[in-house]
């Protein structure tokens, strides 16, 4: 099995770097990725030095997949995602968009949690369940390279608790080679990530990478065993949620037979919305694949 | 136990109508109430008439709580909700708002669903378990009348799934005797409410109205037995999401001996949305009370 | 001429009211407001005591106009403000919606303006043009009674630059007689209103009030001598400007003439945007009159 | 004078590409642009082929300034803009943001216009004032490489009508020659932008460029002989707005000597407000420079 290890710091969704791995369709990897926060909180008295570094989320990557040209769309599986550091760090900074409720006194301060048998210890009271995901997963588009903050057709910050184990998530290919690229680890989520600042940590994500040609995709696409979810960026959020819910019903039509307009039915009561982070308007429109066979 | 027949359908919350009944704090009662759609669809045959009724959500209320006054707030315990037609209507109508993905020529249609045994009989093939809530429910304000349209720090056209069975919905009180109204259930509800028309049914709602003195609120709160959750509405969602978690965190702090800061930390991990009428901005912010005590 | 002088202050556009004046169409009348902040400021050493008075912007009214009836519209033409107190009082408050960029160590305070041969002494240095509007004029809805905080198809809250002398102000009709409100006068006005407490004054208006029978509105209009303009209001403020063109299409359509699409196409290069409060949404679509002629 | 003719077709403000000129601070030259639709309708019978060219709005650039370092600024004054073509062509498209109010109907068609004496001929009966504006102006950062479709920090596809001969746009520099690029010309451009496509036109623009050494700005700034104005751009629009005033604010705080909470006082009565392309949520907010010296 090939593994990637972590390399230059990329901070960019680019068509420029040169691919680091060269994989087959089908073929399983190891891809080991640094912390979103670039490896500078290791412990309690650690800062975040945006001087330092100014960006955030950096990626490994790109990984080129044979065969791959634009139209078609990548099927990443993910298997396994594991904590290499035994840790993940987060921090609280002025929740500049909050302040209007909350106020400006923020204590700044990084707080390191131990993961250890599927538990993140947050506090000496307060355990949470290691809940594993990625945040920052997408394509090389061809038309600009967008950095690691926004999302957008070709994935990205897209910050989905369900980009986790177990599931597939579909990616356009804007260009030869696809140039898969990933980072920003959470042990685990809000929805809506309220603070930016994860439970950001460095990782190995074991996933296959499969190509579907010809397989044109507007958005992003996840699937988990029990569900299908349409994947829309951008606020307002509102606006994300109609088309989110616009692109699943178009999904349901061309893949599984559905009128367009008994799924619009269906979705209104049995539709479930899955927030990401919440300052990009981010937002995953499921439905049970059980309703799919009744169309 | 008093039971509080459908009587006069009213579209708005106001303080101008005289209360149709009249409870001692901690009193258990039943409602009726008249579906959203005003009774107008009891076939597939017929059709919404908005000349006949322009108006939507028509109220049974208002149910004055003795001893309320400005400042109080109503906890409302929702034990059941019954269909009492034996069936929910729903309809699917041009979704203008979403005309932009989908198009323009949905087929106007009513849509009769049963409900037996606990399940909804939406197709031949298609069932949906009975999910009962309560679209609208709220207080009238001291300023302004509300329609049944918005929903607002009164609570009004909330449409959040958790205004079910098993949970208590907390509203403040503006004027003297509170002035309670409640209406537009649906059998089952998606995120989002996606064709704005769920699955409506008339129907009795058992309930227990308590009192709480001086306890003002700045928006409904909803508990569970599981989770406590801050409800707040408006576009852009995004901005109604980081109020919502704000209000959230004020209640940690003043209800279970938070530091504000630490909840904004924790909630970041461990919070979650859900996400009413998406037409409206309406969103629930949760963290289950497990968390609570590890302050 | 008949004049209407400050009575119970209204906070609210609500069809609960009796009206307090009622005239011919075609008449014109002079009405006295209080300002936005009840009179509570007068001096530089006044506060904003919103224990005493917890609303703000306090109308004259209801104006019964004889035979209006729903589906009407009221066209009235404003013709001159004058401060009857000589003087305009504003003051600064926490901008909680700027902390973001601008922080929160805002001192609060009150800041009142003389008025002199049309110039606004707003500092020993700076004086601005008197350029008086109407910020809150509209028509009682018969669903629902909206405070004076937000605009809609009824008018409300307008906050428009263009509610001024010298143009004619169209408001749809839903109950009978009409019942129009006003008040809340400024001096002047900022596009947006950035502190949401603008040079507001005590004044009398000089109106004439027509009435178009049979001609409903979905949102109130303004004409100048020079332009026509659709008046839309809501977040986000770009839905609100895509509705706006469109009711100004849609106008030019029905009284001018025009093909929609070829106005679609002109509007694009020659319309103009005024920017009401921005924390509703609220926008005007303009056109000059010159270019209707040429459909 | 130095005068750069049209090259390859650019689509990004990109860091990757070679200068195409180099020029020393305070020069005067002449920059050449091809029109948004990559010059693909020349007559009515022309289509927007975007299988062809997919991508909108090409530059001519980058321009290298001498000594641009990170944390300057460039000012770019515009002293002419010259149609070389003699037209300006601009073409209707589902307006599918609009379709909710208008329809989907629209006859999709070119429409080319002749420029002559000033005037641009709309029709046989409507001509349109010539304005002339830059719709693509900025700088290549130093994190992504944004397409021409959005604005940013960086300049970008700002469709602000200020950015016209007459005045002087300020842009921060990021990379080491600051890197400038211009195209999408507007012969004339409405408030909005309503169907996203202007009065596109191939042109000359004549400009000085000027270095301000050690000048970091937060977003572009604009300055006509009797305004300041400072740029923001993305949805929602009322959030671009508050941003605007609040750039507005610190810059009068910090070039002018005002004191902040005064600022924030008189821009209330008297900012003005630019609406760039809707869709963006692009403003401009404005106050006349008499006022300033009046702190």
């Amino acid at each position: 099995m090939q593994r990637l290890a972590i390399g230059p710091l990329y901070y960019e969704f680019s068509r420029h770097y040169s691919p680091r791995l060269r994989i087959r369709p089908g073929e399983t990897i190891v891809v080991a990725t640094e912390d979103a926060l670039s490896g500078q909180i290791r412990t309690n008295d650690d800062r975040r030095d945006k001087v330092a570094m100014p960006y955030s989320n950096p990626l490994t990557g790109p990984i080129a997949v044979e065969g791959a040209e634009p139209g078609d769309s990548l099927a990443v599986t993910i298997h396994e995602i594991r904590p290499t550091g035994g840790q993940a760090a987060t921090r609280t900074a002025e929740p500049k968009q909050l302040c209007e409720w909350l106020g400006t006194d923020c204590p700044h301060g990084a707080h390191v949690c131990p993961i250890r048998d599927g538990l993140i210890y947050w506090s000496d009271t307060v355990t949470i369940p290691y809940a594993p995901m990625i945040g920052c997963i997408g394509t090389a588009p061809d038309w600009g390279c967008p950095t690691t903050l926004p999302a957008g057709p070709h994935g990205g910050n897209l910050d989905i608790l369900e980009t986790a184990p177990g599931n597939t998530v579909y990616l356009p290919v804007f260009v030869t080679d696809g140039l898969l690229y990933l980072g920003d680890l959470h042990a685990a989520m809000g929805h809506g990530e309220l603070s930016a600042t994860g439970l950001e940590m460095a990782g190995e994500t074991t996933l296959t990478v499969d190509l579907l040609k010809q397989s044109r995709l507007a958005w992003p696409r996840i699937e988990s065993p029990e569900e299908i979810m349409a994947v829309v960026s951008g606020p307002p959020m509102e606006r994300s949620i109609a088309q989110a819910y616009a692109q699943l019903i178009l999904w349901m039509e061309s893949s599984y037979g559905w009128d367009r307009w008994r799924a619009y039915d269906l979705l209104t009561h049995v539709g479930r919305i899955s927030v990401g982070y919440y300052g990009l308007g981010t937002v995953a429109a499921k439905v049970e694949k059980r309703y799919l066979a009744g169309k």
